[in-house]
């Protein structure tokens, strides 16, 4: 997992807990094209309130990204603080401070500390290498239990093209915007404009239709960063081949960080997909979707594996979707449980259970009413979930 | 706990269960003038629409109740045996079958079984008494760990009248309208438009106010039943004092049985009030409070006795409601744990975790903006609301 022209790094810098990779840097050696998605919450962390204004140019060189402190709820002393690291990766990197994007995830409201930082971002400069994205990776995790990566090559033109994208992402999941941290690195040469097109509209179809417990974290971010050093034609409005292929990829890839992120959804057993298939429109559908996706009783149903397919028709029912009650038909993956709104006895219900028995395994509701479609991806609901989050900050 | 001109029993029936009451009977001598609120849910369960069809005409003499089957999602079946058990009521009691309401609760989607309620109902009837109504709030349990129930005694111009109300509900409770049964009995003189709109208004200020889990059920109902047995002066649009006694006390009650149900929410260790004040507007407030009390990671971390106000400001940030981030005010009960968006330190937050270790408490939400304001009533998310949930079944 390398990219031309890009080095990063991880150290333990002891913002939280000792003794764990904690703080990342990602560097360009030139300035890159950058492009970014950040949370909807109207609550947003200092860092991106930083990161905004400075995007403004398209432009950005280094990524200094920490756990253990979201930064967020911190107020002006949180926005000079996300300042001053900044200001410290660019001292130490002789690049303008203007082209460093930071983040930050982990306990909202603590005030963030600069000592580790003073003493840690040395050490983090001096370790960057073209191998250091898995650090990276793992340095970003909260209760995360596995680093999520994805790496693409493809052919833009002639010219061969890498792209690799880390993420973090478990708990305050939630469509719109998942809350996570991405970061993709291209060596891709890309104008602004496609690049930040690209990327929006990959965070739609695929990190917006996540969920693990329904809420929306104030630290969201997905941040790309292009710096052309594969040398490809460059892709612009004049290349839509070219452009083509690049959202391919990146559609690809971001789908697949996706679905890691529900499959390590905090206390996660099961990566469910929900499939709303034959509503009046799309929007039902999507309506319908992320309403049975986020119901706590469906998710425990999950859990329990139990073929509950009451709970999936109440949820549906207060989603706000139209639907004839009478015409609902719901299968896990082939087998149908639901006709005209029925249940289809016992004997259904034992085929569904071996299906929920599975850990991936996909829910369709057919409103039988139109050609409007959503898929939403979750994951079950379980004790761990509970304890990881009662306990969370202790 | 009687009313004047009621009766009431409840058996063992075996619906789904052996050796528990699982089938309740409430009977009025006379007609009652009879008013009622249906769960907004699209899918709504055979008894409802059954009940909806038979209360245009403002009437009902008794109420049939089950437990361990919902006889939803059923389809046509579903509505005859809706239809038939309310006939062997009828038949019994040697009333209108048009004036005969059916309530169930339990499991969704499996076919009521006949048998267990031909046998039961002789044996109901046999059972009637005036001081039956403590053995139906018991059979109407599911989840439920204690029976609910309200009484209260007014006068209206000289004369006294009682209001009896029992209430069941536990999971799949959410505003709009929660997921419960509960019936009102009253000996009131009454005509039926103004119990139907002090009816409505109660529900609206109270049951809608609740929420265990964001789930709506399929099989809501709240029936009001007003047999004029106690002969005071009519309440009508010509008594406006009598009107205010009246629904002064239907508001009290369904207030009282509302928060009986949150204290009793699955699992729930703790009734906590979401409070949110200074909002541009009401319906804003609504939002925000709303967020909050359903958020999975405000409930567990209740559950933790952990006062994580980050996870109270992420919510408010993704409700829809207007803030300004560096204004927001956070209390627990009357201790200040943030000020204009920013957490008051280590000190506020013991203070705070004291708060937390009570049974009850309020969560106050200061956006100063405004004067809109709002309350909700939530619990925590435990072990054991999992456990519930994922074993109901089973």
């Amino acid at each position: 997992m390398q990219i031309k022209g890009f080095t990063a790094a991880a150290v333990k810098a002891g913002i939280r807990y000792q003794d764990r990779l904690d703080l990342g840097l990602i560097f360009s050696e030139v300035p890159a094209v950058a492009a970014g998605v950040f949370t909807t919450n109207k609550v947003k962390a200092a860092p991106l309130l930083l990161d905004m204004e400075r995007l403004g140019k398209g432009q950005a060189q280094a990524v200094l990204v920490n756990s253990g402190n979201a930064n967020a709820c911190t107020g002006n002393e949180g926005k000079r603080m996300a300042r001053e690291t900044s200001a410290m990766v660019a001292r130490q990197l002789g690049m303008d401070e203007g082209l460093v994007q930071v983040a930050s995830t982990g306990v909202i409201g603590q005030a963030l500390d600069l000592k580790p930082f003073e003493e840690a971002v040395p050490r983090l400069v001096a370790s960057l290498a073209a191998d250091g994205f898995d650090d990276v990776a793992r340095a970003i995790m909260t209760t995360d239990t596995v680093p999520k990566s994805s790496f693409r090559q493809i052919n833009i033109d002639g010219t061969e093209v890498s792209l690799l994208a880390i993420a973090k992402g478990s708990g305050m999941i939630m469509p719109d915007m998942a809350t996570m941290l991405c970061f993709l690195m291209t060596d891709a040469q890309i104008v602004y404009p496609e690049l930040q097109a690209i990327i929006r509209t990959s965070v739609d179809g695929t990190f917006n239709r996540i969920t693990v417990d329904g809420d929306t974290s104030t630290n969201d971010m997905v941040l790309a960063l292009a710096n052309g050093a594969a040398g490809n034609r460059w892709i612009d409005e004049d290349n839509p081949d070219g452009r083509e292929s690049f959202a391919a990829a990146v559609m690809a890839m971001f789908k697949d960080l996706a679905l890691q992120i529900v499959a390590d959804g905090e206390g996660a057993t099961k990566l469910v997909t929900v499939r709303v298939v034959g509503a009046r429109d799309d929007e039902g559908a999507m309506r319908a979707a992320q309403t049975i996706a986020n119901s706590s009783l469906v998710k425990t149903a999950f859990f329990g594996e139990d073929a509950n397919w009451g709970r999936i028709i109440a949820a549906l029912g207060r989603s706000g979707c139209y639907l004839d009650p009478d015409r609902v038909a719901i299968y896990f993956d082939e087998v149908q449980m639901v006709r005209d709104g029925v249940g289809l006895g016992d004997k259904a219900e034992e085929a569904c259970s071996s299906v929920l028995r599975q850990d991936h395994f996909t829910v369709t509701v057919d409103l039988q009413d139109g050609s409007g479609t959503a898929e939403v991806y979750t994951c079950d609901f379980s004790l761990d979930y509970v304890r990881i989050n009662a306990d969370y900050r202790s």
